[in-house]
């Protein structure tokens, strides 16, 4: 192969070296039990999938699928997330007389890249899924669980940003009378621009009592309070409706002893277009992206045939790593240098060591060019070389 | 979408529900400990690697590599193996001075099939790579390593085939003289065609000798006594070379106490065509295919730069799993079921059950439409609806 693309991996794919590998497991190993205890049972789903079903389905940009052709002609892509595919599962499988079911899932996704050095294309994310339950109940259980899964995890600085996707959307729409209005509005508050809304708002032909709910909406970030707030800006029977959901969430949460994790941001949107409920991202000090996001989607299994009601969050592994800021060593690791002359010993102690958990190498001494820079890797060396002496094991 | 793809999955697709889900993660874990115990790193590389570094270093067939073109316009593959991969960032990053290197990994790889009904497309591999030991310690401490996270998983009737590509190879082209008969002929050991085998050595130009020899050979199986008939068999010395590693292996593996496990086949060839030495495949009662397989491979580095020898084995998690039989069920589950007036008690309750490690599912009895059908599935059901009576916590 040529040089230059000896040691070179695609745009966006990483290795996982063993200290990073083992702060990952540690990590990982310790959301899913907390998931388990709250009764979430994980599933596993392929890492190809036909586009017609989850490329479709998924909120992800056709130009961030990875895709690709089978042998049978049918456009394949690698699982941009693990919604669409867990609500495949549940709908033709898992789901009993609309039960209510919960599922959860560490899996790598994928979302082709465009530039050099950006965002990786290959990110672990560890989700649950609460599917067949409306209540707010179920909405505050995957947010509990989220708070539970990262202190679990040994994260104490995290914040989580609630919104209400079908707020803003009412809000909007009866403000802006048309849908296109209402969505060109919203794309500043997926950029977070919020300049860029101000000026959209005064350059727009509305009464100034419109423009100034529409900028009074922009101030909707806080605690409890906000409740009121809202209530005040907005007329219509949905959109009130909403707002008292977020009000219910928030009494469920304080039951939970967990209201201070917890502000509202009714500016929240997201890229994930089949919200259409309670949606929330949690931050962590110091990481500049969401480490998680979740809300819920009632409409997400109607496209595989079941009209159920779901709600869930996924966290991205790589961002929670960063927030937790430090990657463990390894753990310590002996090693036992052996000739032939006392190789049956040296396995012996070998296992011993092993049996006490103690990571233990066993090096043949004709294996090792370099003795000195082998030892120098490990917490403790054994000899076994040569015949035994007297006074020797 | 249409009803026709809803459910579908692509050709050789698999979903992993609940209990196979839990089984297989504490067989991965329970082989991951083992291998850790005796000092190897795990690492992780991307699903998608360049077709030029890793598809061609890769010994699977081009007709089953999952192949697509990234934006640039460079051809990737889904990883087939992840050898390659290892050898890439072992090369890359990992290998100082050449001192040893022991290297594990547990992973998806993706074969593409051809037919309905057939082989896995995606199946979980988990391995170790011994990099840059020469000895035949390290051939050895692989096997031995293989039957430790094979008992550690709870499997216990299971043999492993040991062979070497360098006898096979120079005793066919000492008795056939070119590499051209010589790979017409090993074909056949490929495909385990031994009738083919015999009928092909009948009808070629040689000696009645020769042609007894190769027809020995195919007797060359089973305990210590093989390595004396096998140099009966073959006159050149590199031939001879290979029967004496095979010999001082099997010397080590009895220092492991391991010789039972242990047959000889000297007509083992693999399809993975970068084994250069020992290699060889543990079978599990009633299991048709290898559980796992593995061998030294001493060249496949010099494509990344390195000119140093390694050997290793995988294990394949879904035959693993299937030669172990029994799908556990999922830890029991309890459930309380709750309304708002004692919601503030059960999730108190549901903390304590959780802290003691049994998995609790907290039901908003609002979110369920059949209470019957949904208490049925839990080991233990708490009640905890309307107001609390007196006696009554």
């Amino acid at each position: 192969m040529s040089r230059l693309f000896m040691f070179e991996k695609p745009l966006g794919m990483r290795d996982t070296l063993p200290d990073l590998y083992e702060t990952k497991s540690r990590v990982r190993t310790e959301i899913g039990e907390e998931m388990k205890k709250w009764g979430y049972q994980f599933i596993e789903t392929p890492t190809l999938e036909y586009y017609e079903t989850i490329g479709a389905a998924s909120a992800i940009l056709d130009q961030q699928l990875f895709k690709l052709l089978d042998q049978q002609g049918h456009t394949l892509v690698l699982r941009p997330d693990m919604t669409a595919p867990i609500a495949r599962v549940a709908a033709s499988k898992l789901l009993q007389e609309d039960l209510p079911l919960r599922l959860a899932y560490s899996a790598n996704v994928y979302r082709a890249q465009q530039r050099e050095g950006g965002r990786p294309a290959e990110f672990e994310q560890i989700g649950v899924e609460c599917i067949a339950d409306e209540t707010i109940s179920a909405d505050a259980e995957v947010i509990a669980l989220m708070i539970s899964t990262l202190t679990a995890a040994g994260l104490n600085n995290f914040q989580i940003s609630v919104g209400h996707i079908g707020f803003v959307q009412q809000l909007f729409l009866q403000i802006l009378g048309t849908e296109e209005r209402a969505n060109a509005l919203t794309k500043f508050l997926y950029e977070k621009n919020y300049v860029g809304y101000r000026e959209h708002v005064k350059n727009l032909a509305l009464s100034s009592i419109d423009k100034q709910r529409l900028l009074e909406f922009l101030k909707l970030r806080g605690g409890e309070e906000v409740i009121e707030w809202a209530l005040k800006i907005i007329e219509n029977e949905q959109g009130k409706e909403a707002i008292l959901q977020l009000k219910q969430l928030w009494d469920i949460v304080v039951d939970y002893g967990e209201e201070s994790r917890l502000k509202f941001d009714l500016t929240l949107v997201s890229h994930m277009s089949y919200y259409t409920g309670i949606l929330f991202e949690v931050y962590a000090d110091q990481v500049g992206f969401p480490i998680g996001n979740g809300g819920r989607y009632n409409f997400l299994l109607q496209k595989f045939g079941k009209d159920t009601a779901a709600t869930g969050f996924a966290l991205r592994l790589d961002r929670l790593l960063e927030a937790l800021g430090q990657i463990e060593k390894t753990a310590p690791t002996h090693c036992i240098i052996f000739s032939e002359e006392r190789r049956q010993e040296a396995f012996k102690v070998a296992k011993e060591k092993r049996a006490k958990g103690i990571r233990t190498v066993l090096q043949d001494i004709n294996g090792v060019k370099n003795v000195d820079a082998c030892t120098s890797q490990y917490e403790d060396i054994v000899y076994l070389i040569g015949k035994a002496g007297r006074g020797q094991a």
